[in-house]
């Protein structure tokens, strides 16, 4: 399922095709400065067949002649020559080659698809490795390989994030941003248009090298999603966290994306289900990427969800609580004693409560501040804490960092600092941030995302661990035309009904069933019931049933005087909640279930939730909670509550029989699917099933 | 409704009072010496009964012994001796006070309110004017007054922002990230609790301040809607934006708000539409004020809602066009012309498209990348243009303005630049905005909500300026009973009905308003109908009228053997789109206008939008298309489109009713008010109105 990066980001002896001093933009000249500066220890060979030297070595003018096996080839030569190029190469021992042009079929032309093709066939049937087409080049800090074309790349430092952009410009700014701030990289890849290795490679190499401890991603599109599920899974069970940003979260940004890379974006929604059924955390921005990073690093996980917060200034508080709750945060509730605890050291005025604002005063006094804290920090329903901090903003303004250490070394619950905004970064804040083991997050709503992020990949880690693929337990062979019984069977009902075969037998079924009934005629001409008015609702006398019924008949056969009555259907009238259950398979990442308001109008109000299947108890519960209707599903405008457990029920239940249906069944969707009152069950009203 | 701290922001003499080496936390000192430093051109004496020379100058007693009369009094003081000390001042000449201490009654003691109380006496009877208390400052840079307790404060440059703060730590560090950007100031001012002077009086000051452009506020909770609201229409009319952050939009946040400043934070979403009316931009967060203003600095409004982008970086643009979807931009379509005119300038494999993505070999040619921007801004089709670019990284860049100033000079259409993060602002960086002329926005998500809000602010300016207040034509003097003819005679009908006395007559009654009919009970035992079952809809029949009927009168006799059944209403069943209008005033703000999606489930989904009274039929489109259910307005899932223009007409006229009738109405909703099919009209089904 997976190529290794390895012998191209740890390669040993590397030739610059295409050396020169001004070709390719500049950039074989900066790549070979960028290798030479940073003391990359092995050989790095020249090749261009219209020279003879070149920055005082030798230039070669093919592969061929190098003295040498080589394990990299950095192609810096038009498309069009670089298949001859690697197909010599290999001849001669070459393991890796890495593209930077483009044209490889992305631009739409039949040479460049020819010659992704050529190099394709050449990867598979000689193991050749290839990063790229259309990429920036990667870098290995501790094997001191830079290969980019920019000098930037020299100042990052070594350091336990891995990196994997799609897009080659926005990887370098994102990681000189990144080093601003004080992180530092394993290795950082651009993958560019991913002929041969991809994404879902490098993932896996990251996760499996030692030194990496979170990876970081900014994708456009995922070519094989199949093993971006298993490189996440397997990241998931070491417990190293992949932060990513996707492109695609728009119809149009998905076309963007498409043709930048070539690669298709998919279902947006099904990727944040796949994101959360992995514990992949989804960043919203690139800069929120990096204040993600960050928190992981002191690699700290909060045990529960409920978070304590400290600072000096009320007015961040009011806003810090607003973010808090667009963040969908869960402010402890702390102790009377930490209560007690509180007032012996803040000011008479100040409530001793979480959020704790202890005033401007403190602001300076930074033991005093983490004293406080550690008191807040301390109490058992706090899970994590979140503390304001000053970084120094100008060179000449050094802080002591102890008092932020020694609460750090004093728990083991997470403990983050947090600025009001965005500010510049200086060698003395880095200093700072470093002696404090803390790390120092800068702005309000970026704060509380991280938080988020931080809860969900802790409760993603102590889940049961997802199974990468459901095993069937006794895939039965059903017909199509049993689904209800199948419902049934897995414990959804369908409302009670009964068949009435003509006119004089509707009252007494009715009566049967107990009133109020529905009513719908039934025959091969009335396959749209409400054009003909074929279905009548709330009927509750025997006497109306009757002349329903009868009124339908005549309408049909005024519509097609022909039309065959085969009989009516009299079904108990459920009054409830509508709601919508549903399971199907995703092209890309495979089962999956949705579940939301139901009736007519689910596609404009679009409330659903979406999860990977198979799904858990506790999973279906949060889908719920996470829905706006959730309250109706409560007591609700002096209604009883509706019966959660048994809607909960029946997704579970779906999601099984889907499951072990798969090999027939492409899709069910129940709208509605009625919940009634607490105890009373659920009801499957209206059931479309599509077999594949 | 206003009163002017320009006795106060303009002082020519300041006495310090509490002038010490150490106390008051070494404020006085540090005060002094911002005072100093800045050069501020007239006296500051020091006041201080227990010295007689500090800092090489004279120490007066008490503010008596000052040989000459004193414009302001800077409170250093503990809480308890402010009242007398100012009361002393004016005695003496004393014209404004600023009081930096808290416990003036919002931390809950009865001395506080007490102190509070006799200031605002002093000021009601001597015209004195307070800023605070529990305030930290107020600066002024062209009178080169520095009135705060850091030395951060003598590097703010004189501009044309005019900053309002009610959180005095929040106030500092903002100012000084505003700085790093570029930013300069008119006036800043830390407002605190607002005893005298309040956010409204410093707005208005600010509008008539001829130096200041744009005015920022961090907003807590705002003590006077009115004068607030009459500021902001001020402002919208000189065309002075006001951009601010508000504490509120969650509960806790509101709360938190309330306990710190003592403000009430009100309805956030009445607050949004009040923002709405007089084109108050609303940011998100401290960060965002920095981009808008900056964005505003360059005094240019789009004329219409379409945005150009060009930038070089492939993965920026798929990100950037998700969040100008999550933004609502609309994309320019540019014309075939501009078209072939890039095709001339750009690679062959680039789509001449908007957004443009031109490639990263661009990204270090802007004479190149701005020539092809220009092309693109000059389009007709578009009304603002974004373009990506570098900033100067380090202090060694230095990169060349000239070929940005051209562009922005070339055209009268914003141009604004952008980068994909937010990154450390250098010297150089600053200098090439100044010298560009063109703000250099930071971040993808921050970029698009800046454009939105210059689009919002543009509209807003445009807009028929709102009143203030609107003037009743003819109140007349309705009955309360008499709402639904009211309703009818502004054009909002109900459904048609008949009134039967008694069960024969029901049946008639029916067939003359046609079916399907609803069928009620009209009782005064059976006010709440739906407990009795004293509804019935969708009767389809004569018989099925009676024995409806006839049911219900057992019901209700059953419950209460006495009940008196006054007859039966007969009404037209209507089927459409049920919506809810609501129409009451919000006691900070005055008249307003809620409509969304009706029926029970309106609370849970709060599919709603809201408008300040009086509005337009623009605004009431525009608030339908805000909505979720939007969609179903139209044609939706094979149904006929919806009676839309009626709707709109139904908003209009329910306000006009409301605002000529709100000496003795103080609510009227509908809900569901129906939306039949294009042509057909609404039906106000079920309306509630509250008297005052």
């Amino acid at each position: 399922m997976f190529k290794s990066p390895a012998v191209l980001l740890q390669a040993k002896s590397i030739a610059i095709v295409g050396a020169s001093e001004t070709g390719a933009g500049g950039w074989p000249k900066k790549i070979y400065q960028n290798l030479e500066q940073a003391g990359f220890p092995a050989k790095v060979y020249l090749v261009n067949p219209g020279r003879q030297e070149l920055w005082g070595k030798e230039v070669y003018p093919d592969l061929r002649s190098i003295p040498e096996p080589i394990d990299l080839a950095l192609c810096l030569i038009p498309a069009a020559a670089i298949p001859d190029a690697l197909r010599e190469g290999v001849e001669c021992g070459l393991k890796a080659g890495l593209i930077f042009a483009s044209r490889f079929g992305e631009e739409g032309t039949a040479e460049g698809a020819a010659r992704a093709q050529a190099v394709k066939i050449l990867c598979t049937q000689t193991g050749l490795r290839v990063m790229g087409p259309n990429c920036m080049g990667a870098i290995s800090t501790r094997q001191a390989l830079r290969i980019y074309p920019s000098p930037r790349v020299r100042d990052l430092a070594n350091g336990p994030v891995g990196v994997v952009f799609q897009s080659g410009g926005t990887f370098m700014f994102w990681l000189q941003q990144a080093a601003v701030r004080g992180l530092g990289f394993s290795y950082a890849i651009s993958s560019g248009n991913e002929l041969d290795l991809d994404l879902s490679d490098y993932i896996k190499f990251l996760v499996d090298d030692p030194d990496t401890k979170v990876i970081v991603c900014l994708v456009e599109g995922i070519r094989r999603p199949h093993a971006f599920a298993e490189a996440a899974r397997q990241a998931l069970v070491l417990g190293k966290p992949i932060v990513l940003v996707k492109v695609g979260r728009s119809e149009r940004g998905k076309a963007a994306a498409k043709s930048h890379t070539g690669a298709l974006a998919g279902d947006d929604r099904i990727f944040d289900a796949v994101c959360h059924k992995f514990g992949v955390l989804r960043a919203h921005s690139l800069d929120d990427m990096i204040e993600i990073t960050l928190a992981l690093m002191a690699a700290r996980l909060p045990k529960g969800p409920a978070v304590a917060m400290s600072g000096f200034s009320g007015g961040a508080k009011g806003l810090l609580l607003d973010y808090a709750a667009e963040a969908g945060l869960q402010i402890a509730a702390i102790s009377s004693g930490t209560a007690t605890q509180l007032r012996d050291l803040i000011d008479p005025g100040v409530p001793a409560e979480n959020p704790l604002d202890i005033g401007a005063g403190v602001a300076s006094q930074p033991q005093k501040f983490t004293d406080i804290c550690k008191i807040l920090v301390d109490d058992p329903n706090v899970d994590l804490i979140a503390i304001q901090a000053s970084l120094p903003a100008t060179e000449d303004e050094i802080f002591d960092p102890s008092p932020y250490a020694k609460l750090v070394q004093s728990t083991t619950k997470p403990v983050l600092a947090y600025g009001r905004m965005s500010q510049n970064m200086t060698k003395q804040a880095i200093a700072l941030q470093k002696a404090a083991g803390i790390p120092f997050l800068q702005g309000l709503p970026e704060t509380t995302r991280v938080i988020r992020h931080l809860i969900n990949y802790a409760k993603a880690t102590v889940s049961s661990l997802p199974q990468h693929e459901y095993q069937a337990a006794n895939a039965s062979s059903l017909q199509a035309g049993e689904i209800e019984k199948t419902l049934a069977n897995y414990g959804i009902p369908a409302p009670s009904q009964m068949f009435a075969n003509d006119l004089n037998t509707v009252s007494a079924a009715a009566e049967q069933i107990g009133f109020p009934v529905a009513l719908k005629i039934v025959s091969p001409q009335a396959s749209h019931k409400t054009e003909v008015g074929g279905v009548q609702l709330n009927l509750t006398s025997s006497q109306s049933v009757a002349a329903a019924a009868a009124q339908m008949q005549v309408r049909l056969k005024a519509i097609d005087p022909d039309a065959l009555v085969e009989g009516f259907l009299i079904q108990e009238m459920v009054k409830g909640l509508e709601m919508i259950v549903g399971v199907r398979s995703d092209p890309q990442y495979g089962p999956y279930l949705v579940v939301g308001l139901g009736g007519i109008y689910v596609e404009a109000l679009n409330d659903t939730a979406v999860c990977m299947l198979p799904m858990t108890r506790e999973r279906a519960d949060e889908m719920l909670a996470s829905l706006k209707c959730s309250p109706i599903l409560g007591e609700y405008r002096g209604e009883a509550a509706r019966d959660r457990e048994a809607l909960i029920d029946a997704m579970l239940a779906l999601s099984k029989l889907f499951l072990d249906h798969q090999t027939w069944l492409s899709e069910i969707e129940i709208n509605p699917i009625t919940v009634l009152t607490n105890g009373k069950g659920v009801r499957a009203i209206d059931i479309r099933a599509v077999l594949i």
